[in-house]
């Protein structure tokens, strides 16, 4: 054979090898994957008031759930409930309540748990763990009150409510309950400006890694969702201490709405996986550190996994002279 | 050209290509990495008094350091105290303290380290954040408050040590600190039986990345070292809690002592390193979830990804299989 024939038929024989595997895994993936099916059942979603969570209801109630949301401020929630019962299919089946709990404190998070329960007369079998803040912020100049509270919701929220309505999957026997956290593409990598921020995130898919193992000896399903900017009225908040040097790392920013995100988060849902992200950054993030995370397409994950490999070298020596050059002109002023 | 050598050549010509990258990033980090210096430096550990974090103490006394170490219990650290300071290798100069604080509350960190430059009469330039505990478990069985106290060990006394210690260096000038923070091979993936203890792990790895980026604009360097099983007094406790299915996964304990820990961990500081592993698994682990972590050898951590990308997709369906397996026995008890 000639050079070149050579060098085409190993191009193509590793290519077809590698599309063999990708589609078989996809076939595996699509028919072992537990689909969720919301309709007619308990949906619980924390952080339901605005922004992302209120998506989230409103989704739900447009798939014909039982919805409950949770937060702090009663009116927000009242207003909340208007619209997502405005979006039912089915407003005479559908019912939607509302809890107002501080979820940071662990008993009022289980406070609120049996609250809803006892509304909606149902247990259970969807949780959405979407409530959260960010405080971009100068590390050195942040409280440490500050680091506790952004880790007490962002984390502690999320794991006192999971704790509970867990437990209750197992002793009410619920097989294909579904539990969805939010992290961010900040769970995957830390920045400068995110000092508090980073670590909450971490953990919350720390904690979806290790109960995502763990809890599918009860036939509970754990998701893990990596949202980036979303444009909501947190990011608005964000943006006011948000330090120059972050704005000029993070560049035009390609955020998305809260409804693009509310509807990619179910379309991962639909397709069984456990690490969800809606965007492309998200998506090279989840393949670069994805480690011991099912793949979510064997095919792509991998090829996507090499090209962060590639991507990310220099993007971090872009990064760390961009803060070494910050730094000097704070030096020179 | 025969076919055999298209292949030969072009084989070898991709290992040049890649031996050449690498060599050149080995003698680019070689040169460019701040080198640890502790000799008649102030260096503060926290978690001192046992384990890991006397090792290290012990270790930094053998090179002329001037030692602080942090812990709750007294007796303990005066007994520690006794054994560091027969290391010192110049006994006259070097001084070796000791200071009881818990440091799971801000106050008594910050507390701590002004009472540990009064003594040494000294700044901190090198800050090792050793103190940590594990609580493995079955998730749903344990506690609020466990899961809590786990957090505000590992990451909270790291986080308000790290704040103060920080904010020290730059008010003071010193250029060239070090922080180092200990996470664990399990901040970088999920286990049954570590629902509690991974998001703080995980928590600790993010916050030394961001703060990695970060305080590089002030001089100083964050390093993050990943252990896996320390045979310490804390890992007897361990092994008490710790739920069938996770022993069986873990299978024969290929742990090490805290002195070969200590002793990678200060190869890993010398070679400049951020992400420092000590055995082939945290190795595998750090490369395949590296990110946008820094590459320790570019070369060898690319061959190690590749590895880690078909190592972890059979090895987390085992797993996936005993945490059920597990399960089905219980149910049949």
């Amino acid at each position: 054979m000639e050079d070149w024939r050579v060098g085409l038929v190993t191009f193509f024989s590793v290519l077809a090898g590698l599309l063999a595997i990708g589609v078989a895994n996809e076939v595996y993936l699509r028919l072992s994957a537990a689909k969720i099916k919301v309709n007619g059942k308990h949906c619980y979603v924390t952080g339901g008031s605005q922004g992302l969570g209120k998506c989230v209801a409103l989704d739900l109630a447009r798939r014909g759930a039982n919805v409950t949301i949770v937060a702090r401020r009663e009116e927000v929630l009242k207003e909340a409930v208007r619209e997502i019962k405005a979006c039912a299919i089915d407003p005479k089946q559908q019912q939607i309540e509302y809890v107002v709990a501080d979820i940071t404190n662990s008993s009022a998070a289980v406070e609120a748990i049996e609250t809803a329960v006892t509304k909606q007369k149902q247990p259970i079998e969807y949780l959405f763990n979407v409530a959260g803040i960010s405080n971009p912020g100068v590390f050195l100049e942040q409280s440490p009150e500050l680091i506790r509270k952004t880790m007490d919701l962002n984390y502690f929220g999320t794991v006192y409510t999971t704790h509970e309505v867990a437990k209750r999957m197992v002793t009410e026997n619920i097989k294909g309950g579904h539990i969805i956290m939010v992290s961010s593409v900040l769970g995957f990598f830390g920045l400068v400006g995110y000092g508090a921020y980073c670590p909450t995130k971490f953990a919350v898919r720390g904690l979806a890694e290790a109960l995502r193992v763990e809890l599918q000896a009860h036939g509970i399903n754990v998701h893990c969702y990596f949202p980036g900017t979303i444009f909501t009225p947190g990011y608005d908040l964000e943006n006011l201490t948000k330090p120059e040097v972050t704005k000029e790392i993070e560049g035009a920013d390609e955020g998305m709405t809260p409804e693009k995100c509310s509807a990619g988060l179910f379309k991962g849902l639909e397709r069984g996986e456990f690490g969800i992200t809606t965007d492309p950054i998200g998506m090279l993030l989840r393949c670069g550190t994805r480690g011991v995370m099912p793949n979510n397409n064997f095919m792509l994950d991998t090829i996507i996994s090499g090209l962060a490999w590639i991507i990310f070298a220099p993007w971090r020596v872009m990064v760390d002279r961009t803060v070494i050059k910050y730094a000097s002109k704070q030096h020179s002023k």
